[in-house]
């Protein structure tokens, strides 16, 4: 039978297709592969990113990649120090939450989004039940191309911005919530039966994916990596 | 085997205990049972009122009761004529929609409370994709004590309306939609997910019980029967 | 990136527009971030609610904050100690539990009135199971003005109650139970589906909501803070 | 391939095994099958039972075996005129309905009852909505070996009766109702999550299910088949 | 507010009501919770029962009540050691088991059983990918007047059994299995929709209910009890 | 924009690639799309089979096609005439239903198969129900390698045949029943949750996959299309 | 009570915050609201969409607003004939199909694109049962920065798409299929837990809402409304 | 009450009946349960094969048991030492993983194959995203008569598979994933619905399961054992 570690296959060939360096999974990775795996990420010579990766599990990977890696807490997230945004990037992402438990999802996306050179403004807090704070960052959003908005709960936040703004709203509904709300099918719901036309939907806590969809609207689905330009 | 027009059985000792008349719910009624319930009900001598009830049904009715009902198609409800609120009667309660395909709820909302004597403001196709309709509404909702908001879709009208006023928020889930919203099931969830505190949440399409909950409110839980005062 | 602390926003707005202070959602936060809620919501001068919160966390919390508040286990709520209600408060809400395991829930709805400055009757262990047990209480039960009755299982009580008592009854599901019921979804539906009119519907184990929802109602949709008077 | 008639085997052994003889289950068979079945039903000399039958079917029987059925259009099934129950049989089952939409099941029940000579007592109307409709049968109730419950909505009534009765409680969620109750689902869940203990539950609308249980528990699992001794 | 322990009652009624002594729910209560509940239970002078109790709860019972009970792992149930059946009481319920991860909830349904003098036969690991293994007992099957029957994943035993023997068979579907048969839904459905007729079904996992129900129908509805005669 | 009909386009090459000829899918096409879909089917030189197709679509097809099909209104399929299997070919494969609703499901299949020479053995109304029904054709059942099983309501004859031969069972489960049996989802979860190892598991209603499946098994993953041969 | 047609309130501002005009669904209208909505749509001066339209619908208008429209019956959209593109406006956009079930909702984004002066190349029966049919097109596909993928059953093409190009991939769920494809969840599921990065997710059969999409990204966010230039 | 021990039995008859061992699922048992049941197993003298078994129940095995099985960490499967395939066994399955979580069901199949003298090609990591990582095993995989895919997320990997080989193709979906694939049901949907024809669905997660249909397939439903030949 194979080895557990032979089987990490890192694609880098996914840069090259898509303009999207492929993240390394971590939750789904015993020790030894998750460190063969950053080993193969990095050795690919473009952007690394590791998403869903505990505590834990970045402190059991070998000190040479550790060293290298800025593991945030909040977002479980670690990518390679040399990979951050320019101070002078201009900001073409708007990222906001309706509450302060989706901001690590939130971060997931910001996090990624950075890894590939683009810089965010970060809007928290933000949620209906309190209509005045999202008015207040009116002018910001309408001139924004794309805006990656984060809830649980009831996901009202997604119609409400679809419906201000004339860009890109990535709706990313989170599995904050109890009841009904358990495990974000209400928001994914919200998101998808909004109201507002064009609101494109990610899976539930799906950050990365959302930035994903950020960097393909934004390349215009040419190259568009800008990452160590 | 029993009759089964005797089967049907006008409960009109509800209105003495809970201040709330019988409606007549027709669409489960044969013709003969129909007719039954209704001439019970004027019997009853209290307001007369007939919910989910099919053009046809209310063509089959007897002649002696068809002429004494006011049936209205949208709502596909009667209500008897000597039973809408005086004209001067002070409005308590606002109906809000979030599009057309919400009215019929809202109607049989309103009807039921204007055969409790309750007169209603009407506000309609206030859905949050264009903010500033639901907005220029805001000094008039925030006066009334009660507001029935019916909404289909992802019912992100729900949490704005309910942040935004102290009055108490009857939310009803109306099965408007398709995918996801087909149903009603993204709206139910999104009012009973609200991240705006003290959401009163009914049945999708129960235009009938919001009003009698809003009825339970206003009487201060009394006896609070007005119609025909 | 943004500090996770700063990210922390106490709404004392609410209070003012919606006349329901924000309670302080204590088990999706980080220490730090509890820590600097309790503080901007004790800033903010009103009464403070802290829901959710773990022995654990309670514990964590500064001591100049911790020595100021109430934690109740049961309930995992902690309050203010100085927004207790007046020992003279007239009791305008009844509290009902259909079993044990239904209490925690209760108990949340109970001290968030408290820190309103409303006094709650608490009737426990009346399930229909043993119908009895409830119509004991009848005459206190059709006096009060508002019921928040909390079941799991399948959720009879709603609708009894409701049949019985003129007031408004808001039904708080809980998540008690196993097989079907478990999760509260048997409860909620039963709530929803009620053949009594007019139940206020609230999400599974929402005690927080329903009294929310209770001083909508008694406060009959105006300023109505009674705590601190 | 095999013609669609021959394929009809109406199962005789069945009465002998179980003492439980085999309906013909009419509304998923073309004529041709339903008079085949319906003849080999005859032929087997026991009780005969069509359910599930609509009007176009029963007038497309031939002759000889529509003037030898009694067709009931409530409940849609018909039986061999020679078979209802003796006049003076007692009365061992209480058939019970929570409102009137619920009458085609209980009918299906009793007349699967009458089928098998047994006679029944017929409660309808005490949805718990108004208890004291179903408290005044309470000496009636107390004394019936079965109750067979039929309800919708949110079946409560089945947790009421089955708190108030030693006898069998066999529980028929009906399809009743609308929003979370359409489908029967809700009564379903609250038959099977019901906090009094002991409750049989059936498929939602299975009134012919519920009688062929009852027989099962009256006849002490032996043969027990009263129909024409 | 009330005192946790003060909130337990333990409803001695319900024996002489319903022939069914209350059972103590251990899983939902703290340790003083518990205690407060059997004592009361050893007051009321019946049969005493505790289900779902975890090796923990039954070490922290005070010594009184520990020595005096007897302790099952499997099913996780105590009852009076005064309260086992006599050696020779006739056997009229069968309980069998389709795995042997139903056998927690079959041992559930026999010991509440044995607490109100019932003695059992037990059959185990007869699931139908077997089918030698049941038909086997199939003369011991058809002479029992009441079946119980635990399975899960597919649950096709519970048809099996009731197209075989003309007795009570009371289907107690379980959660054991992954996938689509997680949580039991797969085996209830399959209970609920059985092809063979009559068949009672209770909650996932509910040995408890399950044994009263076998003792209602034994009992003939009537007073019944015939533990401690 | 582009014409309709011109959408249509026959995928011939299936047939070499996977030895399964496409079949033409009726019920999604309007009149022009059928009949340009059956056309190419001819033109194609393979075997020619639409399924789900009405009556009325039948009835419109032009001439020179129809009078070459040979109509099935049970299984709503067609086949050209001269595709049917020769008299002698080997039987390989048992189609068995658990009652007469599942006829149409079995139907298809067993068309499917004859359009690419299989003859198969029909074997119909062996539910579990009545276990010697299907225990009577054991034989014959042990023997063949491949048997298509169609059964709905709680979907148990899955099991009970996979525990009983050793060939390969692909399980049909079929929309039939009502309650939790609507739509065939308890029958699929049976399938799927089978304690009989190795069961091969279908769509609901989809005997044409069924078929394909059987094909795929019987060639030995070859070329394998004997029609016409 | 209000005026029905009174309540068409057609939204034209929304063209100019989102440069996404208002369509007209029509579905959910009477004769008389749909007639005024089409009214308010051609009074407002941009482009006139109305989707969701039946062939009575369409009768049923006015012959001043039925005469200035092109209505097509495979879509069931209306769009006002001076709206079509222009013939040399270069193509942007690329609308695929899985089948010829999907080909009504590409439509219906095509039609919502033509509206705004955008044209699409249409690739029709794509789907990955025959993945060389995809592939012959992989060169047109990856030069367009939106592809707009429509697909039901299983939705494995959106994935696959997804994995080919670096564009923007919006996956229009569709309704085709049986069994656990029913309705369009599974496709649904498929495209928002697709492993190919950055997906943009629609409700099921959302073509018009997949359309603003497309204009929101390809506008820029801005303006961008090329309808009439 | 019976020996919870005693109540193992190994079904040693079904390797007769079916060609397929018994395997031990060790999840669900007791180490005094566990050690019983591989007694029995060896005592059998067929192929041992133990699944789902932790750790640590392997190391509390007896010695003289645990030393003759051969344990598998990523597959949780345990299979007696002398029961590997051949070397030189021809290979007739393959075995695909979409991603490196699918690895351990992988494994499980790979290992029940194993046990019976199966020997299998496995290709891991060539999920659809990127659609070349499988295409370029193509030549293998055409020539296979049976292939188990393992997929978890979307599972768009079962219908690539099923349209480019005409073998056997036995779809396990996995519970890889997070939001609408927890649990594995968006990929169960997508193995059912798929437009590939004659996919053979498993349960989530039952590589056990798919490797004995494999091994059904390859026997010819005969005798077909070759383990320890």
């Amino acid at each position: 039978m194979s080895d557990p570690v032979a089987e990490v296959r890192f694609d880098a060939a996914r840069r090259e297709r898509l303009g999207l360096p492929e993240a390394v999974l971590a939750d789904v990775k015993s020790p030894g592969q998750l460190a063969e795996a950053v080993r193969q990420a990095f050795d690919s010579g473009g952007p690394v990113l590791v998403t869903r990766m505990s505590e834990q599990q970045y402190a059991a990977l070998p000190d040479q990649y550790r060293s290298r890696l800025d593991y945030d807490l909040v977002s479980r997230t670690a990518l390679a120090s040399d990979c951050l945004p320019l101070a002078g990037a201009a900001v073409e992402v708007g990222v906001l939450t309706a509450g302060s438990a989706d901001v690590p999802v939130a971060r997931e996306a910001i996090r990624t989004l950075a890894c590939h050179g683009y810089a965010c403004v970060e809007i928290n807090d933000v949620g209906v039940a309190g209509l005045w704070r999202v008015m207040e960052h009116r002018e910001t959003l309408v001139r924004l191309p794309v805006l990656i908005v984060c809830a649980g709960m009831e996901g009202a936040l997604f119609s409400v911005i679809a419906g201000l703004v004339p860009g890109v709203v990535i709706a990313v509904p989170t599995s904050t919530g109890y009841g009904v709300a358990a495990g974000g099918r209400a928001a994914l719901h919200a998101a998808l039966a909004s109201c507002a036309p064009g609101v494109a939907v990610s899976n539930v806590d799906n950050g990365y994916g959302a930035a994903c969809l950020a960097i393909r609207v934004l390349s215009g689905g040419g190259t568009g990596i800008r990452c160590g330009d």
